[in-house]
């Protein structure tokens, strides 16, 4: 028993490992080598460097952003400040500026004429309203009524709701001075997995120097307040283009850190991009606008409104991060994969050796030893027996020292 | 030592490759060959084919969505546009519509009584009252005085503040008409990684086409135009238990794109669902509702609001985009993993050859090589010092031909 | 033909597995033993216990969040109820609390003076106001006169804006009771993957129940009612800090699940912090305000405003979810990996063996056979030439037994 347990200790911390062919020829040799250097190289250039591949990476990061909006405008006749042209209020990552606005005041519930023309809603008959009844686009519910202002040719519509009816055909008056706006930003990020916070600006920079300085790749990287004027410039477009066919502008904050250097490196890269480029050519919808109201109560109690048809450039702070910091875990990973890799040589310089040089069925016989299944060939059974009897003859003398040998040798084709 | 240094040079590029025993038989290499071609499938159907391993993927999407809700409702004799039931106005990618409201008008600070019944601040005495100070449930603050209409039974709690109290104890009044209301939806995505945008409704759709259709994800599957009562239908909802239950929906964008066909084949596809389906059997909190006042101020400077308490319809667009496109950094690994897990068929077929084929034995004298450690067994010391002996003769005459062999030879057991 | 067929059949389904060479070593094969089993015990603890690398993860979470805060606050005189302070109304993910207000009434459109001290619209003549012209800062547009109040000493520049200006020199009142105001928290998540869908708070949680509780970490970890007091707590900020110098705070649900598990352990956990910490040392911007107005128009329809700057603790609820399930896929990944990890420990130990071992020139001899290249030393052309004949005299006769050799012996140097 005793012997059977040491026997099976004896078994367990035998130590396997494979045998090698050694070929010395100048021409595998060589390949072998470059191989193995290309694959050291991409692992070094590639994976360890370009990659970051030792590295801990954390994209999950916390990001707040406040922004303000400064700048006078002038609308007919009326000066507007940020309380006027910003939508909404709050200082948050998406908020709109209003560029040209459609004001219909004085609004009351009752009836009234539409005013559509495109949707045409202009009528001759009753017949023509009726069959836009039920119809989600006007100003109002149609009431099936042809309202003729003189009995003759056009009339329009009747609506129940807000009257009069908004009156869309004209040009909207434009806000001036946009161009001219400031939008300061605020946006700090935290990278969880490392616990660091970085804001957008240095904490050196003072109140004054804030305000006085305005963002630009080059000269001015780190300035938290970027000019509209300037952003538009940086997507090749202008307020009118913008205001009338885009509308939509991303302001993208992009922190690439690597945290193995000094967190002071840490700093943001701005990008500007017109998201809704993909309906450029679209004919189906453009710009960007909205309708809000401003409500009054008479002192009798009636309700009033100012409908507001604004059209409006809409900004969205987009912030993404990528932080790296050495980990021995992706490191060990990494360098584990690499050591296996450049195994990987063999296989192709097995091909050669085996195929295209010189001498090929000698490393043939060398790599390769045949060992035939008992039942493989009938016409060879009874020599197979025969290399069998003398197989387990050697066994009884598996001890002797190393000096023979049973190796049967056969080119491998 | 150019000797050396050549001899160095001579050892450096040596080539090294495993020496393999080939063994001829049919069952090992039927079984060998069956599950190299299992390895093999599984890598094309699932890794290349399912998983897309050859494509380099993107799914950090830069997204930008803009939504415009269309159509008129009833509330209480009034008609109700857009400016009045959608919260925010500005079409973002989150939205309430307005369901029912509860209208509190004219209110103005000052000392009223509380109206909740479910909070229990109606009172017989002011011990009552002052129990409740500091509730933050109420209307008001409560100031701790019972005010009874006349002297017998029941009255309501004191409280300062927005007066006369909001009652919530009847039904809201509903807002009709909400299923016929259209939302249009203006997606645009970019996967930087590659520079494409698409928009998720194709640039040769007119004004007037996107005005005439609806979504239906058979017929109109590309149609930007969602009906609210559609939309219902598709989450099996109608419009009483959304209103009453749930409150909150999400339309899901999504955009699974395969880059290495044209770009026009990337299209969205629509899912909906009920975003707080968590709480659908929860007695604790039902529906999304909340309040806004309307401000206005009399001549003679007082303000006054008007309370509602909307209940509403929360609609959430979700856009998630995975982009993939041929490159060869992906490629090239997983063909690397695939051509190294072919090789791990082996080690399965080298269990069932040393183990359970007839003439296992052979084949394991034939696969393994022994070789004793000097100190290993204490009685084979001499044998082993022999084979030293006899080994060092023959590196002096290493550079024979390969006639002789000192392979020695022992069954693994 | 068929003979040939035959032929590559044969080949086609022949066995190639490695030689091995057994070393009897107990060092070595001890130490192999040890490696091994730390590579197994790295994968068992790291890579499934720790990482749950048997698991599909799902990152890509679905969710919403709804939020209602309640409380009274007072400010001049005023009670202030959730329609009056929190901005915006809708109860989102991310709404602002106003703490205090600076409120300029009755503003109209018109002509007047600046106010701000520390912008210097301060003037002791019309050019200093020309300097000033075109300014983004004040509150309305510098028209570049200098209005003396008497004709001595200081003036201050004109403006035309609403008018009056806003004078923000003075403190701000404070809104009261902020700290005992209550946030309710409704967050349902959905893993789509898994198709689970978990609500932060249990259904059997009543709305008795849930008016009554407050979140604590120990004792309430599901109560989904936060007090700002007890989170201002939680970030060591007095609500005075958080007014003036911070201003954003965020509320982190962290969804961490092993759905392995009963779906009912999947439950939030809550992580707050100050959103903004990046910029606690910086002198340049301290704290969060916006701006906003009411409007209301007078019989004569002349439009009045009053403009409220309000200083405000920002909240965003910021939803994280990592559900984990057992999956075939990446168990089978992770146990190949581990497999052929275990072969990692050979790397190890061969460069032992072969180099500090004793006898190692015995098992370098073992492991290693070489074959030189018919042409890789010059003088040993005819012997290659002679070897390379026995070879092919031999390939005549392959189907002998296996009792001859041709390997050629020589240690690896």
């Amino acid at each position: 028993m005793a012997h059977r347990i040491l026997h099976f200790i004896t078994d367990f911390f035998v130590y396997e490992t494979a045998k090698s062919v050694v070929v010395k020829s100048w021409s595998v040799g060589i390949i072998n080598r470059v191989v193995q250097l290309l694959i050291i190289l991409y692992f070094i250039c590639w994976v360890f460097m370009h990659e970051k591949g030792h590295q801990l990476r954390d994209t999950g990061i916390e990001s707040a952003v406040m922004t303000k909006v400064k700048g006078l405008g002038r609308f007919d006749k009326r000066v507007m400040d940020v309380a006027d042209y910003v939508i909404p209020s709050q200082g948050g990552s998406s908020f709109s500026v209003i560029t040209s606005m459609v004001i219909t005041p004085n609004q009351t519930q009752g009836l009234c004429t539409e005013t559509d023309v495109k949707l045409r809603f202009n009528c001759t008959g009753d017949d023509d309203c009726m069959a836009k009844m039920g119809s989600n686009l006007g100003n109002g519910i149609i009431t099936g009524k042809c309202l003729n202002n003189d009995k003759n040719t056009t009339g329009w519509c009747e609506i129940e709701g807000w009257c009069p009816a908004e009156d869309d055909n004209n040009l909207a008056p434009s806000v001036t001075g946009v161009e001219n706006f400031t939008i300061f930003i605020k946006n700090s990020i935290r990278f969880p997995l490392f616990n660091v916070t970085r804001g957008n600006f240095p904490s050196n920079l003072n109140k004054d120097k804030i305000r006085g300085c305005h963002y630009d790749p080059v000269q001015n990287p780190f300035c938290p307040i970027f000019k509209v004027g300037d952003i538009l410039r940086h997507i090749n477009q202008s307020l009118d283009s913008i205001t009338k066919k885009v509308g939509e502008i991303g302001i993208n904050i992009n922190w690439k850190c690597n945290l193995d250097f000094n967190v002071s490196h840490c700093k943001p890269k701005y990008f500007f991009t017109r998201l809704d480029a993909a309906f450029e050519n679209s004919s189906g919808s453009n710009g960007y606008n909205f309708r809000f109201a401003k409500y009054y109560q008479s002192e009798d109690g009636t309700e009033r409104r100012t409908l507001h048809k604004a059209n409006a450039i809409r900004f969205e702070i987009i912030v993404s991060g990528d932080a790296g910091k050495f980990n021995t875990v992706p490191f060990l990973i990494n360098l584990v994969a690499a050591f296996t890799s450049v195994g990987l040589a063999t296989v192709f310089c097995d091909i050669i050796l085996l195929n295209f040089l010189k001498g090929a069925e000698e490393y043939k016989a060398k790599k390769f030893e045949e060992v035939t299944d008992v039942v493989y060939k009938s016409a060879n059974n009874r020599l197979n027996e025969g290399s069998q009897m003398s197989l387990k003859a050697m066994e009884k003398r598996s001890n002797d020292s190393g000096t023979f040998s049973i190796g049967r040798q056969e080119s491998h084709s």
